[in-house]
């Protein structure tokens, strides 16, 4: 059966996207607690995979650490806290009994891992240190919750890194940046890269660099983040090492997270009025078999598409064959079209008698006979030229969100008509950024990381003549 | 350096060697909720990854259910929860501000989940359905905590399942014990697969089927559980499905487990005064090698090294070089024998000029040098070797706890002098069980369910002469 909502009206193609291709259920008794269906849990796991080989290449350690959080962890830094307390949830009772300290439940875990990082550290032989852990966050937003954009319980990964210095702390948030530029490349994402402005670096931080990619609506969405904490959290947890100058020293700091909303991204931006379209990288199952039955012919078909599977699998793929007899060949194409499934194989007497399959493209919709005599080279030629079509469509529609401004008249007039992302020129004040978020609900992204821009023109707002090139959106 | 403890002493080995060797540090602000440290992490990981591997060739899907469970499901199934109460953790307060209604956090997820089953199941096309989550738990034990063994915070794995009919699901019980048994083959445990007694039956559950395995000082550890429910859930939960024959029936529910405690079992096992020994499946490192290193001859070691480490790691194996200068190569060949590392490679000039390398074992010692033409092949069947070795010791081990008893004053000698498990007789009647529990602070296991037994004589506690063949032992 077809979607009920087109992906132009996409707030309802969303929700009704994400329950029909089992990706996320709301229908729990606690709002923006949800369901991750098994797609949506593959996906994640598909995710963790690919970062996993990432981390491990580059020395990364996975651990876990404690959801509960003491009260006066969170006390400590208040500075860097007090954006989260009025979301974090507090254990107060065990059974029947009232706790003599409420516990938090971690709305990120600076505090219990840097806690520990001071017991672990004692040398430069210890450093770098670079740990990230898998694991759920607690915020229990009041406000509308939307599935993987805004949780009271999600998944993320965060990488917390000590080192030596400034610089080799600033080395590591470059090695995170190709780290997650290689992921959302993967995921044949669009994005920009920005330096967050000042008032909107992590309170803690020295800078932030930050990743935008568009969503269908026009709005961006930042999906992932990477932090030089400098030594200003070493200072609050007494994170300290003996440097190689006999020296003790405050460590250096990075942080860097994804989350779960980072498939929100990828599904909102690759599908279409017929569902999903994954990229293959990430697919649940990456090619699917259908079998086009005729009568007395059917045990020819089957034997075939059982070949087919075995060899199809042991070239490494995630292979599913539908033999549900209660669905028509017709409407089984529609069902994993509509879950994304990159290639579909269809399989009938006559491919049986030709040697051939009926290959179906998920991405464009286009359809080949295939010898199976080439098969195995076609299938890894075409999930390649899928990811290139995805991310050549997704830089499209980023490109078509782009605009220009050099008036402040012109900001207002782009952004009161539409969503769209405006180069503009910014004099890095306060003043100025806060006059564009009260007049036209968007923020300032910040001057792009990566690529050189040179500002052309004044501030848009105040006409301050020495200005960045900045960009401004409105964002999820 | 070595350890401080002996493994006889077993309590401070254990303590010891889980942070030596980077399984778990408990040095966090919460007792009971600790750190999984990277090796003890990657433990966890490479369980799940052969889990994951059984349960898609047995067609389980994986998903993940909220954290939070509502105050009225819990009071559902009051039968089944009564236990739980006193451990649950409740989240009272968000920021400043009270909840209108706490929230738990899971014990366990029955709830939420046949919650989700009732919403997703309603016709018998819908049957079977086999859902796995992997996910922290929370029980605020107020006793004493032991780290994996009892924590505040742990992870396991629960799968929860729903069929047609009764013996369907006694099926599906059948299959989830093949799917235990082959991982705790794969570990190289010793454990034995009982029916528990009626009085220690999972709450709600026609009959359970679990997994002891002894440890070092002679207690013996449950590693796993398997569930026939009936359909006793589905009533409280309304799981229904209308059937072939047109009528509207309850679902028939299996559920089953294991949790991080498993690993507990593992290291307690195998261990020795030196530290860990890992079964090759789950060891972080499989393979380690050390450069033994002389003046001028660094540059061909190193170069041969470099080379091994390449081939070892395209042949499959997980493989760490050790090249820190810091250390001597006898501290080295102390520090992954303590973390248990299945096998140590060696390389010096000679060897280089041999073109061989010494290869020693952890699990026995030996040492061999093998030339390195040979080598694939060799590590290839030494790593298999190594398993059936560490499976034939741990066999032993259970063995040596094994006793007997026919009357109730041998039973208590037994058990007054020495920690063992003991095959005995009982009528099935709760009095008696009680005597033994109260009497000798041990429990009854159950019948054997992996092989077939018949009473040796009449009960041990009334002599009634109708008894059942059972095991006694003291639990953790």
């Amino acid at each position: 059966m077809p979607l009920d909502n087109p992906r132009s009206d996409f707030s309802n193609w969303y929700s009704e996207i994400l329950l029909r291709a089992k990706i996320v259920d709301i229908r729990t008794p606690i709002k923006g607690s949800n369901v991750l269906m098994p797609n949506g849990y593959e996906i994640w796991e598909n995710i963790k995979n690919f970062m996993n080989i990432q981390f491990k290449k580059t020395n990364h350690k996975n651990a876990y650490f404690p959801l509960f959080i003491p009260e006066e962890f969170l006390e400590m830094e208040t500075e860097h806290f007090s954006g989260f307390i009025p979301e974090v949830a507090w254990v107060t009772h065990v059974g029947d009994k009232k706790l003599n300290k409420k516990v938090a439940l971690r709305p990120t875990s600076e505090t219990i891992m840097y806690h520990m990082y001071a017991q672990w550290i004692h040398s430069h032989a210890d450093l770098p240190l670079k740990y990230n852990q898998w694991c759920n966050i607690i915020r229990w937003d009041t406000k509308e919750t939307r599935p993987l954009l805004r949780d009271r319980e999600f998944f993320w990964s965060e990488a917390h890194t000590c080192h030596a210095s400034f610089d080799e702390a600033a080395v590591q948030v470059k090695e995170s940046m190709m780290i997650y530029q290689s992921l959302f490349d993967a995921l044949c994402l669009s994005y920009m890269v920005f330096k967050r402005p000042k008032h909107d670096t992590f309170p803690g931080a020295e800078y932030t660099i930050a990743y935008d990619s568009p969503l269908p609506n026009g709005k961006t969405l930042q999906i992932g983040t990477t932090h030089h904490l400098s030594n200003n959290f070493s200072k609050a947890f007494d994170v300290k090492f003996l440097d190689k100058d006999g020296e003790t020293k405050h460590v250096y700091q990075t942080s860097y997270g994804i989350s779960t909303r980072l498939i929100a991204g990828v599904l909102s931006l690759h599908g279409d009025d017929q569902g999903l379209i994954l990229p293959p990288i990430i697919a649940p199952v990456q090619i699917v078999i259908i079998p086009i039955l005729f009568k007395n012919k059917e045990e020819e078909v089957l034997n075939a598409v059982k070949q087919l599977e075995n060899d199809i699998s042991s070239w490494g793929y995630r292979i599913h064959t539908d033999l549900r007899d209660q669905y028509t060949p017709g409407w089984k194409f529609s069902e994993w079209e509509m879950q994304g499934v990159p290639i579909r194989l269809e399989i009938g007497p006559r491919d049986v008698q030709n040697a051939s399959t009926m290959l179906v493209r998920r991405d464009d919709g286009s359809k080949q006979s295939v010898s199976l005599q080439d098969l195995e080279n076609e299938i890894s030629s075409i999930m390649e030229d899928i990811s290139i079509n995805l991310k050549k469509r997704a830089d499209k529609t980023l490109e078509n969100y782009m605009r220009s401004a050099n008036t402040f008249d012109e900001l207002t007039n782009i952004l009161s008509n539409e969503n769209a992302i405006v180069a503009t020129n910014w004099c890095n004040n306060l003043d100025c950024a806060t006059k564009i978020k009260e007049n036209l609900s968007a923020g300032i992204l910040g001057e792009r990381n990566d690529i050189t821009e040179k500002s052309t023109g004044p501030c848009v707002v105040c006409n301050e003549p020495k200005a960045s090139k900045v960009y401004v959106a409105s964002s999820y």
